[in-house]
C-alpha cells in the first residue's frame, strides 16, 4: 500500500474504492495500475482534481460509437470532479504529408481545425457535460518549438525505443520505409503530456505505445507520470476491423434514429454483448443476466439485438425516438410495409425513363451493371411492386416510392 | 561525353584536362566521377567558378597535418579560381549534447564559436589564400527552421537510409542506443548544403556518408546535386589511428619548428611515402622516384624521414627555421647535445629537495613512481650528467638543465 493510501480516513479510503471501482470497469489494460490508486488517493486526500487527457485527430470530426468507449470513461471521470482535457491535435494536421505522397491528407487550414473541433464538441455533448472540459490545441507549443528544442526534445529518446513501435517493426521487418519525420509524432503526444501535465491519458489499445511516450516524456522532463488508460477497441459493423469512418463500418452518434437503429440491426450476434457492454449504460448485474438469458435461449438475438438499437437510439435522440424507430422497423423490415418518412428527390428529367438509367440517376445505384444485378435478385421496387424487367421503361408520377434492398427507399418529387 | 563538354572549344577542352587531372590526383573517392567532369566542364564554358564546401567542428580549432591534405585540395581549385566555402557547424556545437551524457562536450558560446572560427582562419593561411574563401556559420539558416520545418526536412529522408550510416549500423548491431537527435547531423549537413548551393562537398573518407546525404537533400530540394570528394584519411605517429587532436597522435601546424621536427622523425617508416604525398608539394614524378631510392636502400629511411621533417616545417615556419629544426635534430638527438632555446621554469621551493619530488614539481613526470621508473630506465639527466640514485637530493642552482627522456628539456630559474 503506497505511503498516500495510509493517510486516507476511513471515510476518504472508501471514496478511493469507489472511485477505483468505476474507473477499472470495462477497461482492457491499466499501465501501472499502483500509479492510477495512489493519484486517485491523492486526490481524494488532498481534494484535488486530477487532469484526464484525450487526444483528437481535427481531421476526421465525424464522432461514431466507437468513440463513445472513450467518452464515457471520461464521463465517469467527470462526474466525479475531476478535469478532462481534449486536446486536438493540430499542429500535424496543419502540416500534412511532408513526404507529398499522400494527396488525400492536406494540410488543413485554421478555420478547418476549429470547425472541426466544434464538430467535435457538439457531438461529443452527447455523452459529456462539455461545460467541464479544457479544450487544447497542441499547435499553440508545438508551433513555437524552434530546431534546437526538438534536438533537445530527440535527444530524450533512442531510435531502439521508438522501432519498437508494432508499425514501426512491422514495416522494418517488411522492408516497408519509414519517413524520419514518422518518428515524430509519438514524440509529439508524448511532449503535448508534459506541456498538460496530464495525470491520466485514454484511448483505444491501439494507443498504447503512444500514450507510454507521455509517460517516457514526463519522467524525462522530471514530471510525475502519467497512468495508461487503454480502452477495448470496438469492432465495426463487419464485425472484424475497428470501427471506424474510413471503414465505413460506424454508427455515427448523429445519425438519424432510423439508420442507427437499423446499422444495430446489423451488427453479428457474437458482438452484441460487447456493443451492450461498451456503448450504453448496462450496469455489470444486467449484462450477466442479458448474456445469461441469450446464452440459455431464453432471449432471442434479434429480439437481444432490437433492444440494443432500442437502447442506443434513445442515448442519442431519446426515449420518443427511440419507440418510434423500433416502431418502424417493426412494420418496414418485419412487415415489408414502406416507412413513414423518406428522403424527397426532385425529378427534373423525362418522365418515361429506361428503369436503369432512373436507378442510376437517382444515385440509388452506381452503375447500371450494378442496377441491372439489383432487379435480376430481386431487390428493386417502385411503388411497391417488384421489378423483374431491367428493360422497363418507368413512367414517372409525383410521390413515386423507389425501394432498392432492404433499407432504401425515395420518394419522387415533380 | 556529357552534352556540355561537346560544347567545348579545343582551348577549352584542355582546360577542362588541365584542371580535372589536378582535382583527381590523390583523391580516393568521387562521387560521382562524370558529374565533376560535367560541373568543370560548365564552369570552363560559361567562366563560371564552383562552389567548394568544406564543414569544419567549431570545437576543435587546432589544425594539424590531418587536415591540410583536404586543405591542400581546396587550395587546388581556388588556385583555379573557384569559390570555398568555409561552413562552420556551429549550430550543433551551440547545443551541446542534448542527452547530458557527454560532459565534455559542452555547450559553446557566440564568442567561443567566433574565436574558434578566428584561430581556423589564422591557420588555414598557412595552406590557403584566405582572402577568397567565404566564411559561412549553419547557426544562421538552421536556428532559424521551426518545428513545421524540421519535420518537413525529416519527411525527405527514411529511417532506413540513415541506418545505412557505419557507426549507427555497427551500434544497431551491438545494442548499443542512438539518440534520436543523433539522426539529425547527417541531415544538417544535407540542408548546408541545400541552403549554400554546393557544386563540391570536400571531405575525408570517414565523410562518406555525411557528405552524400548533400547529394540526397539538393535533389529532394530540387537542386543541383554536388559531387563528394573524398580524400584518403592520414595516420597519426601512432601509424594506426587517424591523425586526431584527442588520439594526441598528431602535429599541429602551429607547433614549433623543433616539436614538428622531431615528431616528423616518430612516423612509421611505413607510412612515410603516404605523408611525402599527402603532406607536401611534392610532384608525382618526385614521389616515384623518393618511393624508388627507398625501396632500392640508396636513400636511408632516417635521412628520408629527416627530408619529411624539414620538408613540413618549412611548408608552415620557412627555409630558415627548416634548416635550423635540422641542425638542432641531428646535435641533441644524434650528437647528444642540449638544444639552443628550452623553457625557463621559475623556482620557488627549498634550494635542495628530493629528484623524486623535484621531478614531479617541475611537471616532468606525473607522479613520484614515474619519475622513479623514468630515472630506472636511464631516462633523466641534470646538467647533462645521468641520475642513478632515486633517493638523490638535487642541489637547485640557477640555469640548472633537466631533461627527461630524449626531447623534453627545461632551464631552472631561480
Amino acid at each position: 500500500m503506497s505511503e498516500v493510501i495510509k493517510q486516507l480516513s476511513p471515510q476518504q479510503l472508501f471514496e478511493l474504492k469507489r472511485q477505483m471501482a468505476i474507473y477499472t470497469h470495462g477497461v482492457q489494460d491499466i499501465i501501472p495500475m499502483e500509479e492510477l490508486e495512489t493519484k486517485v488517493a491523492k486526490s481524494v486526500l488532498e481534494n484535488r482534481p486530477l487532469k484526464i487527457k484525450l487526444g483528437l485527430d481535427p481531421s476526421a470530426p465525424d464522432v461514431h460509437l466507437g468513440h463513445t468507449v472513450v467518452l464515457k470513461k471520461l464521463r465517469q471521470f467527470q462526474d466525479n470532479g475531476h478535469i478532462i482535457q481534449l486536446l486536438i491535435g493540430d499542429f500535424t494536421g496543419k502540416i500534412g504529408d511532408p513526404t507529398g505522397k499522400s494527396i488525400a491528407r492536406k494540410p488543413l487550414t485554421d478555420e478547418e481545425v476549429k470547425h472541426n473541433a466544434k464538430t467535435y464538441f457538439e457531438q461529443f455533448g452527447k455523452v459529456m457535460n462539455m461545460d467541464k472540459v479544457e479544450l487544447h490545441y497542441n499547435s499553440e507549443w508545438l508551433s513555437k518549438l524552434n530546431f534546437e528544442d526538438v534536438i533537445q526534445l530527440a535527444g530524450k529518446i533512442t531510435v531502439a525505443r521508438l522501432m519498437e513501435r508494432d508499425d514501426f517493426e512491422e514495416r522494418i521487418a517488411l522492408g516497408k520505409p519509414i519517413s524520419l519525420h514518422e518518428f515524430f509524432y509519438p514524440l509529439m503526444q508524448g511532449y503535448d503530456s508534459v506541456v498538460l501535465e496530464c495525470d491520466i491519458e485514454l484511448g483505444g489499445t491501439d494507443q498504447h505505445f503512444n500514450i507510454l511516450m507521455g509517460r517516457h516524456f514526463q519522467e524525462k522532463f522530471g514530471k510525475e507520470k502519467q497512468v495508461a488508460m487503454l480502452m477495448p477497441l470496438l469492432e465495426g459493423l463487419d464485425g472484424v476491423e475497428k470501427m471506424s469512418k474510413s471503414k465505413k463500418n460506424y454508427i455515427g452518434i448523429d445519425e438519424s434514429p432510423q439508420e442507427m437503429y437499423g446499422k444495430a440491426m446489423s451488427i453479428p450476434d457474437e458482438l452484441m454483448t460487447k456493443y451492450f457492454e461498451l456503448v450504453t449504460d448496462f450496469s455489470l448485474v444486467q449484462l450477466e443476466a442479458l448474456k445469461k438469458d441469450i446464452e440459455s435461449g431464453e432471449f432471442h438475438p434479434r429480439d437481444a439485438k432490437m433492444l440494443l438499437g432500442k437502447t442506443i437510439v434513445k442515448i442519442y435522440h431519446g426515449t420518443e425516438a427511440a419507440e418510434k424507430a423500433e416502431q418502424q422497423f417493426i412494420s418496414v423490415f418485419q412487415k415489408g410495409a414502406v416507412p413513414d418518412e423518406m428522403p424527397m428527390i426532385e425529378w427534373k428529367g423525362n418522365l418515361k425513363v429506361p428503369v436503369l438509367d432512373f436507378l442510376v440517376e437517382l444515385n440509388l445505384l452506381s452503375s447500371k451493371s450494378e442496377a441491372r444485378r439489383m432487379i435480376e435478385n430481386r431487390g428493386v421496387k417502385i411503388n411497391g411492386g417488384k421489378i423483374e424487367d431491367t428493360e422497363l421503361q418507368v413512367s414517372i408520377t409525383e410521390g413515386l416510392v423507389v425501394q432498392v434492398g432492404k433499407r432504401k427507399f425515395i420518394k419522387i418529387k415533380l
